[in-house]
């Protein structure tokens, strides 16, 4: 049986290339006492991974060279040294991106995935994992969400964005969503119900377009992206209004100096409170997050997005993609799944087995 | 009887210069139904008047040219149409800057002086006014301040820093204050007795020395300038550190492009909360916080240092010296008392009838 894992092979300048990475052979692990063999099925693709590129510590150490790319996967265990966790269960937890890893009750977010008749296994690491949960409590337990606000979520047909913008609107929000084209503004408002879209590559003037999107101001800011758009959201935000800070993607593609912010003192003036956030914090939150999330699935109130491809061997340049932006919805790799069908549970049980 | 004023003559490019400001004489204003005359007897000097020397809208309308400058006053009723203020009454309130003002139960901020023996009435628009109460709702209501934490104080040798961070010191905490220049750095440690001092100007590195100086991390940071100095404690946050944003004056005398901060990504590593804040928010904590500061006072806990001018006619110099950065403690101008002498409220009630 070979097993594959996908290695960083040297540190990207700015946006990655998929040769920066590198697609290798490696041992099939040998699961020791309390451990699980998981067949990986879904990487998650995320701009977060980006962080960990560069050879400095944020919030995780770096990943060194020749060493296996991490992010949230969901898997199947093929074989377990651990009486709670059978053969046949499905995981989700945070791995090394290879066909087949290891996995004790030590592996960081490792979760049980009730896996749900008619829901694709990849939403679980997508509107049912760490993107919608983290969309979820940034809005409710950082934001303080509440109806009637006005709420501007930039990066909004990202995998978290797009969640948040439809939860601010199930929530009695009115929505206004900032994206990178005039394809992703049509599916945030088409889609996904947002009352506007501005598509800030295409404005000139973006602290203009929201002022007028939103002429008695911002309530709640979702922020995905920081930097310029940042700067002029902090023109436009009601006084209290917050500021949600999820993500700073505009930061994450540049080694060195990452893009100025000149419009702070709007957080005096404006009595604003911006406040970062990492969904570990928030673990108590997590099962009432899932819980509605899944009602709004079942309902259809929550339309999910993804951007799925298919083979380890095109991880680098998936991965690629998702930080040129130039991605819709959840990104993330199948594994094993037939080229262009999105796998049923039934599926993969018996692709593995 | 003659009236003089200070106005506005030009719009500052950078730091204002004495010849921004004109001192004109103008009429005696008479009290209406319901008004009283008031002679002033101190004008609180602050950076917050800054932003409204520049032609553009931030939490107050821009003063005009020819307009008289404004801040909060001392001053002593001298004849009342209002049957609850009683001449000789001390009031606080936000009034032009004249030798004689009316003013009204509508005038902003307006408050009546319960002068206490031995206290010098020009504490009342510093450690006892908006100064101290700012500095104490501040670390109270914005931060959270807790016993045994690490509070970082800049501008600490200010009017509202000196008295923060000796609110956070008595508070148990401890606490490094950032000023500029070695002899701010002796008050603060000396007189004022936080822990460490550093001048940032004489320090190339400011990230580093904080990090040596607060090896744990500050859990508090109470900005009062913004800019490089704001980046540099970002590098130096706890996780759930919160930064009390209370002022930015590394931007007020930039008329163009204020500094950029570009480490605002740590908001999110390290789950920061950044919140602005105006004192009238917070007007119901306001009786608590004299209390304390009064008590304090009394104690000998609290120090006030104050830098008086004397005279009218040389406020555009006072304000032009505090923007300039160099002076220490709570910076007022007295309008009536001797050269060089703090008044005290007999010798005031004298000068006055």
């Amino acid at each position: 049986m070979i097993n594959r894992r996908v290695v960083l092979r040297s540190r990207p300048a700015h946006v990655p290339e998929p040769d920066n990475f590198e697609v290798v052979e490696c041992p099939l692990p040998e699961p020791g006492e309390g451990e699980m063999l998981v067949r990986n099925l879904f990487f998650s693709m995320e701009p977060a991974i980006r962080a960990r590129l560069d050879d400095r510590m944020t919030y995780m150490p770096p990943i060194g060279l020749g060493e296996p790319i991490q992010s949230p996967t969901v898997g199947r265990v093929v074989r377990s040294n651990h009486s709670g966790y059978e053969e046949g269960a499905i995981l989700f937890g945070f791995n090394d991106w290879q066909d087949y890893v290891t996995v004790s009750e030590d592996t960081l977010l490792l979760d049980r995935v009730s896996a749900e008749e008619g829901v694709p296994l990849s939403h679980y690491i997508g509107a049912l994992g760490g993107s919608g949960t983290t969309a979820y409590v940034g809005l409710h337990d950082v934001g303080g969400i509440q109806a009637g606000e006005t709420v501007v979520v930039s990066a909004a047909a990202g995998a978290v964005g797009s969640v948040a913008g439809q939860i601010a609107r199930l929530r009695g929000c009115r929505v206004v969503g900032l994206v990178g084209s005039a394809e992703k503004a049509s599916v945030v408002t088409d889609k996904l119900g947002f009352d506007v879209a501005i598509d800030y590559r295409a404005t000139p003037d973006l602290a203009a377009a929201v002022a007028e999107a939103c002429p008695d101001g911002v309530d709640l800011y979702f922020d995905n992206v920081g930097g310029a758009t940042l700067d002029a959201m902090l023109l436009n935000m009601t006084t209290y209004g917050r500021i949600v800070a999820c993500g700073m993607m505009a930061g994450y593609n540049q080694q060195d100096r990452p893009p100025g912010i000149f419009n702070l003192w709007e957080i005096v003036a404006r009595q604003l409170r911006m406040e970062g956030f990492l969904l570990p914090t928030y673990t108590d939150s997590i099962p009432k997050a899932l819980e509605e999330l899944h009602a709004w699935l079942r309902s259809g109130d929550l339309v999910v997005l993804e951007n799925v491809t298919h083979g380890i061997h095109r991880a680098p340049e998936a991965f690629s993609h998702l930080m040129a932006g130039s991605t819709i919805g959840k990104t993330l790799l199948a594994l094993d799944a037939d080229e262009g069908t999105m796998p049923s549970v039934a599926t993969l049980e018996q692709q593995i087995s």
